[in-house]
């Protein structure tokens, strides 16, 4: 194995504004040793997810930056290809967070089995993955929606915000989503049971059209999104609305500094809370999380869905297009064959 | 007593920007008939407050807008002198929601009777009052302040915010109090016991000054203000910090839409949680809050402080004067002597 070439992907100058595929590099390697108490893994799936965009700045967050001209990192499923850890056979699928390039080798404790009988393996990257967790604790932990009261989603067709309607949808709310193209509204109102949904790119007054769609005002606002058509719908919540912060993909790429009406008066007035949250926030409660997704989509009360790109080299591309609205659901890239 | 005069301040026209004399008419009327379960209560202080601005503009709020000529009203305490009530005595001294005038007359389910043993009968106006309940469940309820975490409180001289930072020290936290005059720095600095103040009107970059004065960073932003004093110490939050949005009194003038930096990303960035609170959200609480005060002033580790103007020919210019950073603590208007 160890004469196997490894390809790997750098990255090797910082974005300013959105990035292009000339931030990263493509290098070959060989292969490290394996240790005792070691795995080599072959991926064979990875994940790219917006919050990557943050670790490309060179600057102080709760996740330190990529380093430059290092392997990017990021949710890996692969196969143990050879172990020198008693704990894991050749064979096993496991998920951790590895490089983006073809074989990893890591310390035994770096990843965890996939157990493969519950459910496909790319749901350890969605919906029983990060994607899934987040939905699940920052809307019910956070956003706490109650039977009846109105839930605004925006990303609602991305791997996120897909499942938060969904979720909300089964704790007996009105559910609208904010997405990027009509196919995505179609998909949220006729596959997921949405109870409306806004295509921010061609409605020309948002504050109308979420006027519309919400005519009892917004109590939970889940925020994927952050900027103008954030502002639009937290014009609109009702008293003692929630609004868990999960991510501001549109401002993510701006070098400019984020002005806008400040929304302190607005919560004020309304006594409303608004939390930025981690995902990793919750690790200790993931078995609860995992548990009751997985029980959902038993029942048929949650979908899910899969954009999957094939080939290492797609990596790039896969991953700028989370950023032109093109993906409906998880993206991921699929590496290698199981 | 029927026939004495009654002297009443009515709103006569709504501020358009920052209030002025000519907002406010005074006319003389006579007193009611007192009806059964009534009482007539002579106006003995009465209180202005930050929050009465919002009330002048017509617009919808947690609380209904003032009426354009009719008397406005607020935090009263008085002497009832008539009474048609078995559950109270002439002489009673009580609390209620009454006009800015010389006599109510009230039912009595309208008023509270204040127990005049306590501490000084003001004190329902301020430390044992709306502003003590504030600044108690706004600061321990929502900003959670721990041992040897810093709290920044703006407004630091006013009646909520001298309160704030002197329980966040009884707490164990590093307090700095953000105010607008080197009379109340000093106040709040030598006499309260904060560990540093910022004069905002002298003080040519805010975020360099409230760097040096919190070096370890902002756990718990105590907000009364808003604006771009707000900008500044939202700047320097650590992960995990709490802003309460008490007020927002830099804003309450303004005609218009309040823009600046968008704070979603910092909150996202710093898993921070701000929330927009009312005291009356804390009503079933009130008695803990009062209990705790009133044993913190017995003990020496609160200290309060009034500014007390005499006639009720002068409320307007009090009102006015919470606008200008004139008064440090809470601003009284006494009518008549007890």
């Amino acid at each position: 194995m160890s004469e196997a070439v490894n390809n790997q992907i750098l990255l090797s100058s910082r974005p300013v504004g959105v990035p292009t595929r000339d931030n990263f590099t493509f290098i070959k390697s060989s292969i490290p040793e394996v240790n005792d108490n070691q795995l080599l893994i072959r991926t064979l799936y990875l994940s790219v997810d917006p919050y990557m965009r943050g670790r490309m700045n060179d600057q102080k967050s709760y996740i330190p930056p990529f380093q430059l001209d290092q392997v990017i990192t990021g949710g890996v499923i692969g196969e143990v290809i050879e172990t020198k850890s008693s704990e894991f056979q050749v064979g096993d699928v496991v998920l951790g967070l590895l490089g983006w390039q073809n074989y990893s080798v890591v310390d035994a404790g770096e990843v965890q089995k996939i157990d493969t009988n519950i459910a496909p393996i790319t749901t350890a990257l969605g919906v029983l993955g990060m994607p899934g967790m987040t939905a699940y604790f920052g809307l019910l932990d956070i956003g706490q929606p109650q039977a009846g009261e109105t839930v605004v989603v925006s990303g609602a067709a991305g791997a996120v915000g897909m499942l938060v309607g969904q979720i909300a949808k089964i704790k007996g709310a009105r559910v609208v989503g904010i997405a990027g193209s009509e196919e995505k509204v179609q998909y949220v109102t006729e596959e997921l049971g949405f109870d409306a949904a806004i295509n921010y790119k061609t409605t020309p007054n948002m504050q109308l059209a979420l006027e519309k769609a919400c005519p009892n005002g917004v109590d939970v606002y889940f925020d994927n999104v952050g900027g103008p058509i954030s502002d639009a719908v937290l014009s609109l919540i009702n008293q003692g609305a929630r609004i868990p912060l999960c991510g501001q993909i549109s401002l993510y790429n701006s070098e400019k500094q984020d002005i806008g009406p400040r929304i302190q008066v607005q919560l004020l007035k309304k006594t409303a809370t608004m939390k930025g949250f981690l995902v990793t926030q919750y690790t200790d409660r993931y078995h609860e999380g995992m548990t009751q997704m997985a029980q959902w989509i038993k029942e048929g009360k949650i979908k899910y869905s899969e954009n999957i790109v094939e080939g290492l080299e797609n990596v790039p591309e896969a991953f700028l297009g989370l950023f032109t609205g093109e993906n409906t659901g998880k993206q991921l890239v699929k590496v290698s064959d199981c």
